[in-house]
């Protein structure tokens, strides 16, 4: 097993859409696939509104916490878009127009497209740096371990895939999922001594429903791939005296 | 307009599952768009993995800062599913077999099939009311102003829909959905002027990609129609203005 120090990190979506559930985030479920593939354990996801002290406060709590934080939405050119702001407040730091960001819009939007409301987008935190992406000229920036981003999905996903290949990785999380065709009133109490007997991996049940009834997928994960065997071996075992047993 | 006090939710969701991508959770979305349409402000989501110290410290800040906290997943009959237990830690109480609850699972499960892993969905913290629901026998429960409920969708709306007529509401926040047919960026600036002048409504702008393009969804809310109604007004009179000038 690889020896390496673990890295986390925690969403933050900022947006009234979300809250009010006009919008259905999937900007959050992108990102922990990409961070479980990349060996960093997301540990928390929030929600906030578009309120400046409840996303500062937020942001403090998260940032000391995690080794990353990345946030999504609130970073376009409209009165509600208040991240940069929260973010230099949360920080401490002033915010200003960026040349760099500043440059990139005026390649875009000549003479007076270049309006007040899209300049907004080049006001940036003193001391951050920019996420220049392919998706949009507007930039994301990174300050201190908090990676401010889009919230719609596509520059989202081309901010992170800019900021991805600069990221501390951990070990991977490695993982199995068996499909249990049992119910997990069935495997749970030989599943929690399994679990018992190999405290490196961790076991999931995930119970859900088809058209032939409830049934149960079992997650073994672990970052030690010897363990993660065999904590299988025993589950797969398991599942044949379960079914046997049932089916008898 | 109604002089009702608002009321406000938190939505906590417990799982492992949501934190790796393995599981997109819809339960968060779901859940806001009820409670919005029922005049609850939904305030902030959180994700937390199935780990208890977390689940506590989440819950108790949650339930103090809002009036009513909804949790969802964790209450299955595995070894993975704390979040009753963390509930109980959570508010200094107990946790001990409900012998309603036991008495509703005996009912589908007879003789041995109520095994040890079952019986731990019966297992509720001392003073908790149980939320006997349709979908499922195995029950949610409420202490204080907490909600527990199952991460199965069919499940936990189900629940949800049993507590829904208890719940206090407040005055129903109202909202308007104008497609802008212009660019976030072209609009922005006046939008602003606009939201300073109607400081009772709030006005969110909302930028989509779809196959034409850039384009933007303006989102007016109110919890008064008549404040609605008059900065709707302004809106359309400033998008035609904008979309005369950008033909012109």
């Amino acid at each position: 097993m690889e020896n390496r120090k673990l890295v986390t990190a925690a969403v933050l979506l900022i947006g009234d859409e979300i809250l009010s559930g006009r919008t259905k985030d999937a900007n959050a479920g992108w990102i922990a696939e990409r961070l479980t593939e990349m060996g960093i354990d997301l540990k928390e996801i929030r929600v906030v509104p578009d309120d400046e002290p409840v996303i500062v406060d937020a942001l403090n709590a998260l940032r000391a916490r995690y080794t990353y934080v990345f946030t999504t939405g609130g970073i376009g050119p409209t009165h509600d878009d208040i991240t940069a702001d929260a973010v230099a407040r949360a920080f401490g730091v002033g915010i200003d127009y960026h040349p760099e960001a500043v440059a990139a819009l005026r390649e875009i939007f000549p003479g007076d497209r270049l309006n007040e409301a899209r300049l907004r987008m080049a006001r940036i935190p003193l001391g951050a740096d920019l996420i220049v992406n392919e998706a949009s000229k507007a930039p994301g920036f990174r300050i201190g371990n908090v990676f401010v981003m889009a919230g719609i999905p596509k520059v989202m996903q081309s901010m992170f895939r800019a900021v991805a290949p600069g990221l501390e990785t951990g070990p991977k999380m490695l993982s199995e999922t068996i499909l249990a065709n049992a119910k997990e009133g069935d495997v749970g109490t030989p599943l929690g001594e399994i679990q018992k007997r190999h405290p490196d991996v961790s076991i999931g049940s995930y119970p859900f429903q088809d058209e032939k009834g409830y049934n149960t997928n079992l997650v073994i994960r672990s970052r030690d791939p010897q363990a993660l065997a065999a904590a299988k071996a025993e589950v797969l075992a398991m599942l044949d005296e379960v079914r046997a047993a049932s089916s008898a």
